[in-house]
């Protein structure tokens, strides 16, 4: 089989990272079109990625008969339409997290990846691909910590971006911290235990910017989480880490715990100086997950040359996206909320 | 003012703490007296601090001529009495945690502690005397983390423990998990932020040893708070850490965060070996806080000596309690519970 | 210009590494040719990498009309002349360290290099490429620790590879434990301070391998030097680390200290366990350089593609090997050697 | 037998630490007398540890009836004369570090200490106390590094003090930097290998304050040692690290490594903020050692109570005195020096 040819659609920050990543660091892809409404963006990636196709809709992009795959970044609420259209096409398709915002629309956009086996469907999850949850994952999965008992998830941004953030909230619909910051979370609470989450309390408290709390953004939030067989879940979520990226997953068991990124640093460097002895942080997730943006677009690419599934679905997006949902309503009845699933889900 | 003398009632793990450090560690005390039901602890107590008085029952002790104040280590459900017994004979009370189990019996204690106002009551928080916390307050004192949002504290005792409280668990009234481990974290949380606890909502999960759930104790717990000004806490309790003794702290600001103990070292040593950098841990709470225990027993002999009280009141005694009490009902009902307080507590 | 066709020498470990990421992680590069004298090597790199050329001679595969470059990753003793060899046919070169282990054949080499300007050398100092290496470097140069000190560099093998090294020691000629193992340190003394090593004195203990005295090779070693400004190096070279890969540098300033992998982090995994709080290490180079590796490559082909030489030169190795032997003669007479350089030197 | 009497000389920094132990912090012990010729000291000796007898002289002191033991903490040169004068009274002494700087009056001082077996001689090298020390020293007898090949040692000042020590440098007699800093390190090694130092090279850099070159001190310095039985010792001597007080011990053995204060942890405290992640570190010898301080003075108090010397010799301090000389001989000729030992010593 020859390269894999992939047709993007949006080149935002988190787009481009992918754009380079299928141009430069993957081999066996090919970085064929890109689709942007913006035509700066269109210029950036024929002039950076030499792409040989670029495209104003989506539509007119999966219309080329030069694609095998398409990775979707474009604005959450578009993704489930994406997706369905892409596989419709006959295409491969990677879609960025969430899956979409809505139940309802996610279940008939699973309904459509299973009537498509044959192509390949995968969620941008990174986090799972990344080496030091993997490492965590190893040892959890080999017993290592015994059963796990209690969970707990840190997704903070760093507040270099929280200004920029309190300026357009309100303006577009990101959900809410939960459904924005915390589906990775989520997600690791899921893949690492291996149940569902049965009821959420959520709360928050804007401190910095008091004004978020009159368009309904939190600046910092918890979640508790009581899973199916009384696992302890519990999340913090946050937009104002003075100190960089602070993604942080802890897991106790009972024959051990373990951190990752207990201290999220950013290489091996100490420095002894007039603050003490300093570990600088990682900055951005950018920075942080590089190298798992980059593995798990391979492994994108190798499920579609070896005719195999990734490990993450489209259905492990519904349930992150139906936990997230819960959390946000929580926060808004301030009441624990069982979070809804249909007898039989697969 | 001469040395002050004082009577010791309880001669267990914790009392022998207490006992050795007014005999040899605090300048300016006296091990007077001490009592017990256990001849065997008379005489260590005779032998290893030199105690000139023993007495089978606390009535008794507090007859001595020869006291100017208690140290009280009796089982908690003991202390609201001893403290009033002591109280109406016009000594110094210096009572371990928690002040009581019942809040009525506390409030009245607290109104016999205030009808003497010039006798010197401290409860044991000792963590409040730590340096490592102290620390920490200051600088949350001096605002340098800025506003703070989330305060979480794990309390988990070592594994060591764990068989010998599940052998005997269902045979003494241990309040349960949260007014047994997390009284400490309660306190933590109240000092730290100057707020009282809204609502609670707790939970646990027998894992290691399952059959704990017959008897109604946990392994591990864990509960999320509302403070007041919304400000979020997150509590782990647990008596299940195989590394040994982990207290730990995290405060969360709008201008930094800060963790105290994020990993409980033993000591400066860092072994490097087939396992990796590994650092030894703090084995036991007696390990971990031995100078704090030193330092607030310290403190109440210089507050006897300067005719002031104690940073740490009797009402801290009752707000704590009030806490673990609510998150103890909460892992009964499964719901989330208001803290009760009564209308114009002082 | 378009991709940079590269034939290399040497499919050992080392030439793997380098292999792989020509082949897959630098853009702009495409591995044309391998040679070999073992047959399974080159079957390997036809298979693994698609190597359209293969040879059994260094001579041969320079001959091919199909190459931009080579990397010489053959047995030190052959690197100068393969590099002449390499320049003579107009070809650019990538040369593993050491550049030599004679100093007359470095030096002959060196006039080879210089009358061929217009194609790139570089030599395969991979630290320089690592970015924690990177991030302290930007720190000394920015004067952010003052004026330098002292530098201290260990290097250290993991001790997995120490019996197989004691079998085959004597049968080989590895230079001594600091021309094999301190190369890259004393790389980093020079490149940190900007400063030539005046003096050294060098010393070594066998311990686990007391064997290894009869065959003139050290387990580990320990070496001082004095720089032309007065600076103070410490090197510790070794073959026994029972933790794993253990390469640290450290940097004390006028103005602050810095280390580089104080702790050789494997990842950002805290484990905690009977053992205390374990941070797993790095095993070997392959794991803690990897990403140095291909980011010198990357350099390499950058520098061919835009026609300017890389930091790295010949000089530099020259520089290096000059003081690898007078540790070894240190070593062997127990005595301070002063570095010989020529007078006038570029 | 009753609390051991002590008389104490000299009361400057270390002095009123020695006094503050005595007086509070040793059970069994009373800080009976002082001596200092500065009136302010002994009116601070009187209020703040209630002295009961002050004298102008050492001799006056001795005289006093009422004493058991002395502490001397003199000026260095000081020390052999009062080591022999109060063993000469029957008092029993605890002489601080260096017990002198000539070798031929410690020996005649050692002499009269052997001459007066009875009474106990104990020498301040006060972090064989540590209990970080103490930890690693048990695992090295224990044989859990193996056999030791390399040991590492840094005595760093903290920075905070060398304008001081700059504008005083040359007005006294400091012995240079590695009598006046490294003492601790020599006896160090000495105590975790059970071996004597052979030969030193030693150097130094004045970087911050060039002008110390002309009075012939050290701002930084750097020295390695050659053991009997090839043992490696390297040791950093410095006034200027800006994080703090840094002393740091690293044990390298064939089978593990160990670092006692690899970073020199003020408390358990680690900050997040701007910086990155921060431990702040300990900054000066008195909080570092506070406890080493008390634990020495406590064993000096029981060696006394059970009449047993304690396991650091006068012999211990005429050794590492050696190897402070040698040091500052090699720095001054910039040559190797072998450390000279008579014949036979005991």
């Amino acid at each position: 089989m020859g390269n894999i040819r992939v047709g993007i659609v949006g080149l935002g920050r988190l787009g481009r990272i992918h754009a380079e990543n299928i141009a430069n660091h993957v081999p066996g892809s090919v970085l064929q079109a890109s689709c942007s409404i913006n035509p700066e963006d269109l210029a950036f990636a024929k002039e950076s990625f030499n792409v040989s196709e670029t495209y104003r809709t989506f539509e007119e992009m999966i219309e080329s008969p030069n694609l095998d795959a398409v990775c979707i970044v474009s604005p959450s609420d578009f993704h489930p339409e994406h997706i369905r259209q892409a596989m419709d096409k006959g295409l491969h398709v990677f879609c960025e997290k969430p899956i979409g915002l809505d139940v309802a629309d996610i279940k008939q956009t699973i309904d459509v990846i299973k009537a498509h086996p044959s192509q390949i469907f995968q969620l941008g999850f990174m986090r799972r691909y990344d080496e030091s949850y993997q490492y965590a994952k190893k040892m959890v999965d080999e017993g290592q910590l015994g059963e796990l008992t209690v969970i707990r998830c840190y997704g903070i941004d760093p507040s270099s971006g929280l200004e920029q953030f309190v300026k357009f909230a309100g303006a577009s619909k990101s959900g809410g911290l939960f459904a924005d910051m915390s589906i990775h979370d989520i997600d690791l609470v899921r893949w690492f235990t291996k149940k569902e989450v049965s009821r959420v309390w959520a709360m928050g408290k804007n401190a910095a910017y008091p004004a978020l709390d009159q368009v309904n953004e939190l600046e910092t939030g918890a979640a508790m989480m009581q899973l199916t067989d009384q696992t302890m879940a519990i999340l913090v979520a946050g937009r104002n880490a003075i100190h960089g990226y602070h993604v942080e997953t802890e897991l106790i068991g009972t024959k051990g715990m373990l951190r990752v990124a207990a201290q999220p640093e950013k290489n091996l460097v100490t420095v002894f100086d007039e603050h003490g002895a300093v570990r600088p942080m990682s900055e951005h997730f950018s920075e942080r997950f590089k190298e798992a943006f980059i593995n798990e677009m391979k492994e994108f690419i190798a499920c579609i040359k070896e005719c195999r599934q990734p490990e993450v679905s489209a259905f492990d997006g519904l349930q992150s996206t139906r936990v997230a949902i819960a959390c946000q309503k929580s926060v808004e009845t301030s009441q624990i909320i069982d979070v809804q699933y249909e007898l039989h889900h697969s």
